[in-house]
């Protein structure tokens, strides 16, 4: 049964920014409200990625139709290009690139240890040099939070070291620079309409994670995000961190799992106290020919598909499914058609944004054990091959 | 002054397929009603083209929106990939691509003959080889009849030479063959739901091209188009030739010009008698960075746009230009985004759409000799240097 925590539909217009109401909760998964200074958050929230400041191949009226609400932006790309600067002097990214719902940015920590030859850690921050042209550049916990001031998100990220998941004593030695960081970072936000997340690391090892969610929640960030996941680990090892860091992290601030993910790490991870998640998955595959089901993934340049006049999902209300056939987004990816990513796209960010709003339906109605169960047992019965399509 | 023609706007719901009403001249000015099975056509119009069944990097929807009634599809291109069967299979053009509006398919002579090193012309048809696997192809007058009545457009082309403009031996043979396959065509065509228009061939050669309107409105058919321009000639040898041809064809048909064009073409187009248009123009210069207005072009790569906050014109009502700046759109071009092209082609496909749009109106007001004295005081007095941006 789901415990309704707050049944007042109205008290949103006299919340504060970055309150979190839990509006519902069954077993570890939450349904809730956060307010940000450009609209309110419905958890479970899927947020598509805006790289570079565009939701790859769709418009932002294409993206509202889809009823998406948070996107999420790089700050280590628009840092690089065209520069935060240049957005702050454009009025923000929100005025940028035309999107009046909330907005998250990340730290630039990710893609800046990604760049794995091309980068020197020291205790202030990071040297690292630039993809785009090669110049040097320099990230540290107080100019990632400056950069993200200027790009004027709703919700910022401290600046963390995320680890390879299995290095025992890199992920204690990043944790702790992760943790001195953290602090750094909300010494030097200024701005009082973004919040601040602070972000859990630890690897795969379940007492780093629970010294680092307690560590980061004593900090008193108004949301906790789980870092350093998604990035090689195994599901079982990913869910025991999940599971390790729900018991720790309070649970009246939101939860946000960074860069997950599939339409199944969306139910595990809100099996496991997940509110936000993020992930450049559906765009991605979008461009790769590859449209996202429940029941895993069509492979739509598969010449099986050249005459089928059916639509991808039967069952899937987006305008792709409503309007197009197999046969023509086939025809369309074959003939390099730049209509393919764009309709694979709407598909497939309707397909996890629908997922979490049935899910949160799910856990208001008292019914989410039931969706969760019915979920896999789709997911286990299943022909398609999950891994067909992968970029 | 404009003569009214028609006052009744009712009658529409009277009309036959592909009758045409004159509803208003102004000197040479046409506005006029084109019925057809997917809707009334309001002239002067401008397709879009969608060469292979999508007009490029735009939705179905966002064309919707934008006000296109009529686009145009490209025989050839369809026939090889993904073929006419296929397309016949699903329920034809309009069901495929999901434009319930009229469609207008050209015959693919144009591209075959474009092929000049591998294709073979006889008297019976054209053996060329594709583009895109080197197989031996045949179009004939009867087949490429039968292509289009698998495709399923609205409006048909009849199967034509078109011959480089200033070739006069060249433009003779051609013609006599056009002539000679029109008859073809109108023999072997047997779907009712389709308008077939015969088309005027003759190069620069005004006496050729008399000649060619005079035997291709004897044949009967719904509408006439204007062939083998835009291929070199200059505006002037254009314009004399669109003056002989307005004064051979009969009034009560439709005129389509082929393949143009620019603004200005299309303002030349309308004062000598032209009622529909298509180009790629608006598409391909969107993918090719450049922004159409009717003041000249803007290319926006360009690195003066790079902190500019102005849209492409601060007149326009498009979405594009309703909520982007130009330092977005070079942000987006730069960062090598999709969406430059999407945004681009939205923006230049409403200059040409709302151009027409305005035409019209001021035919119906009679005020077109102003319009188009004002539109091209504007062309003269426009600092922007009108090659800018072309691809």
């Amino acid at each position: 049964m789901p415990v309704p925590l707050s049944l007042d539909q109205d008290q949103s217009k006299l919340s504060q920014p970055f309150e979190f109401d839990l509006v519902a909760r069954q077993g570890r998964a939450r349904a809730g409200r956060f307010y940000t200074p450009h609209g309110e958050l419905h958890t479970p929230i899927f947020a598509p990625v805006g790289t570079q400041a565009s939701v790859k191949a769709i418009t932002p009226a294409q993206l509202q139709e889809l009823g998406a609400s948070l996107i999420l932006a790089n700050t280590y790309h628009l840092y690089l290009r065209p520069g935060d600067e240049l957005v702050a002097s454009m009025g923000g990214l929100h005025h940028f690139m035309h999107w009046s719902n909330p907005i998250l940015t990340d730290s630039g920590g990710f893609q800046v240890f990604s760049l794995s030859d091309n980068r020197k850690i020291d205790a202030d921050g990071v040297t690292f040099k630039s993809h785009i042209d090669g110049s040097s550049r320099r990230l540290t916990p107080e100019t990632a939070i400056a950069i993200q001031e200027n790009l004027g998100a709703d919700i910022i990220m401290a600046f963390d070291e995320c680890a390879p998941p299995t290095d025992r004593e890199y992920n204690q030695r990043a944790m702790q620079r992760t943790h001195a960081w953290a602090e750094r970072c909300l010494q030097a936000k200024r701005r009082p309409d973004q919040a601040l997340f602070g972000i859990v690391q630890g690897g795969i090892f379940l007492d780093l994670r629970s010294a680092s969610a307690e560590f980061i929640s004593s900090l008193g960030f108004p949301g906790h995000a789980i870092g350093g996941l998604s990035v090689g680990e195994t599901k079982t090892e990913m869910h025991a961190v999940l599971e390790t860091v729900d018991a720790v992290l309070p649970a009246n601030k939101p939860r946000y799992l960074m860069g997950v993910g599939t339409p199944e790490d969306l139910v595990n991870g809100v099996m496991r106290g997940i509110d936000i998640f993020d992930c450049v998955l559906p765009t991605r595959l979008a461009r790769h020919n590859a449209a996202m089901r429940r029941s895993g993934r069509l492979n739509l340049v598969n010449a099986v598909y050249a005459q089928d006049p059916s639509p991808i999902d039967a069952n899937c209300t987006c305008y792709t499914c409503q309007n197009f056939s197999r046969a023509y987004l086939r025809h369309l990816i074959v003939a390099k058609e730049m209509l393919s990513a764009t309709l694979l796209s709407i598909h497939n960010i309707h397909t996890l944004l629908q997922l979490t709003r049935e899910i949160r339906q799910a856990i208001l109605d008292g019914s989410f054990d039931q969706f969760a169960q019915d979920f896999f047992a789709q997911q286990a019965a299943s022909t398609i091959d999950h891994f067909e399509g992968e970029p």
